[in-house]
């Protein structure tokens, strides 16, 4: 596999040492060696720990550090500033469910804009649907793709997909920049921990420039919280993304047993359109018989669990606020 | 609350100090002041760790040693033999689902077998059951029962309910006493690490005795294996259910977050009775207004999470045998 854009220059890689990494700002921190130890603010007092069978590789570039790792049963894992981004065992999960969640939901998506995901997970998950003609991701930090591209070449494979233009900048300012109406479909996949930008689900100037840049009945994706995250609601970011998208908004959520609470939330808006998107209720069946640049079909996803996804538990529906159904 | 059967002189109880608890057979073992470490030999290579911000009570039985903790945002937490047993925060989950996927999937559950369960968790699930008329439970650890009356009011308040009758005693034995064609459904809640008896769905004369133990079309639920452990495969236990069971044979799960890999799986099997057995879509709904002894309704169940449990990711899915739909 031939990648491109690949720049040496900023990767620095020591296959020897085992190291411990260290988070601040945690209540507690504990450490040993040869471990990585996973601490997330939100739930504070408990950590997951995974020990280093060999590290792959140690960098850093002009926004974050870079630590790669051989674990014992998740494959290998890609830890971001210190916090975990995704393990080769249970990447699937997040990254087809946050892809075909929103394309699954519409009936030809053509054009789709990922911000953030430099590691090609999602740009691989896009890759299955025929009906794209345009895959625009825009990246911030170079390193993030180059990495992924040595180490990890079963999730970047989603850049040899000819339909893929890379953008090498700021997600917000990019979106801006957009012509009004240009997307079917923006998938949002850039951690809080990952520096410089983020899922900014609070953020209203950024949420109306993403509702601008989506067509009538364009869909966004992004990561929200976990449904046990401590004094769980939805309620507010619903409300905003209803007032601002002015179509669907829905909340889903899945199993990722490498992240905090084993669980991860999404959140799925539309805008306006000639017919009311159903999330729950997919129109764009995946071909089973077309993997894209993928190496086989998806490992999680299926029209079942797509509709089981927004089946909430129920201390959770009860944080979605009086309107949701 | 008066509880019964509290015998005090199985309690040893020290409130002040920490204390670590160390498991064996682990491929590593990290240890540190303060915390408590879960390792699960399923999962090697990785830990959980929970800040004890305070020791509730430390015990041994003839059976078992129990330790329980005050953590930072899991509630108080129980250890049975080094291995977490169940938190405040999440044990609902565990619970509820355990008892209505098989109690809603018939019309009208009127005696029930509760093996293990000491806690009494799963008493005041089956006590939402208003046409339970007998709760049979066979827990074979009395101090169990006793440390959860003490310390988890609102998991032990499933005591409280008259229909209850406690059996302390050996679970298998107990089953294979029982007269053919007792029972409506037969929950087990025996966890492996629990010592003396086991979940043994692997075991074809217990599950006999539990076909034999059921009345024509009725229902046991047991735990099983979470989709994401190693080499993940149903087939070998599914074909020997419906073996010996000879009626609806199904896979659940549900997100547990302190548990290994945050889920954990569920096996429902009913005997061949006079209508078949649909477990994914339940004909028994909960009343919303009666709880039975429990303070409020069900945190976590609903009748759509009931139908989501049975979604299973494309990689599980796979690993159901050819038969299973």
């Amino acid at each position: 596999m031939a990648f491109q854009n690949h720049d040496a220059s900023t990767i620095v890689t020591d296959h020897t040492r085992p190291i411990t990494i260290v988070q601040n700002g945690a209540s507690f921190v504990p450490t040993f060696p040869d471990c990585y130890v996973n601490i997330d603010e939100e739930f504070p007092g408990e950590a997951h720990v995974y020990k280093q069978e060999k590290v792959i590789f140690q960098g850093k570039s002009q926004y974050q550090d870079f630590f790669v790792f051989q674990s014992q049963t998740y494959g290998k894992i890609a830890i971001l500033d210190g916090c975990l981004q995704l393990t080769e065992k249970d990447e699937c999960s997040y990254q087809e469910m946050l892809t075909h969640l929103p394309l699954c939901s519409i009936p030809n998506p053509r054009k789709v804009l990922l911000i953030g995901g430099g590691d090609g997970g999602i740009l691989r998950e896009i890759s299955r649907h025929d009906s794209v003609e345009q895959i625009d991701i825009c990246e911030l930090d170079e390193m993030v793709i180059n990495v992924y591209k040595e180490f990890f070449p079963d999730i970047a494979i989603g850049y040899v997909d000819p339909r893929v233009n890379v953008h090498i900048g700021d997600g917000v300012a990019f979106i801006k920049s957009v012509p009004p109406g240009t997307y079917d479909a923006i998938i949002i996949d850039a951690f809080p921990g990952m520096g410089a930008y983020a899922t900014e689900l609070s953020d209203e100037d950024f949420l109306k420039s993403i509702a601008k840049a989506l067509k009538p009945g364009g869909v966004l994706s992004a990561q929200a919280d976990s449904v046990w995250i401590k004094n769980f609601t939805m309620e507010d970011t619903i409300t905003r993304c209803r007032n601002i998208f002015k179509g669907s908004v829905n909340y889903a959520w899945t199993s990722v047993p490498s992240y905090p609470s084993g669980s991860i939330g999404f959140v799925l808006c539309s805008t306006n359109g000639p017919s009311v998107v159903d999330f729950k209720h997919p129109v764009n069946q995946l071909d089973p018989e077309k993997f894209g640049v993928a190496n086989g079909p998806p490992k999680f996803y299926n029209s079942e669990i797509h509709t089981a996804a927004f089946c909430l538990p129920a201390f959770a529906k009860s944080k979605m606020g009086s309107t949701y159904a």
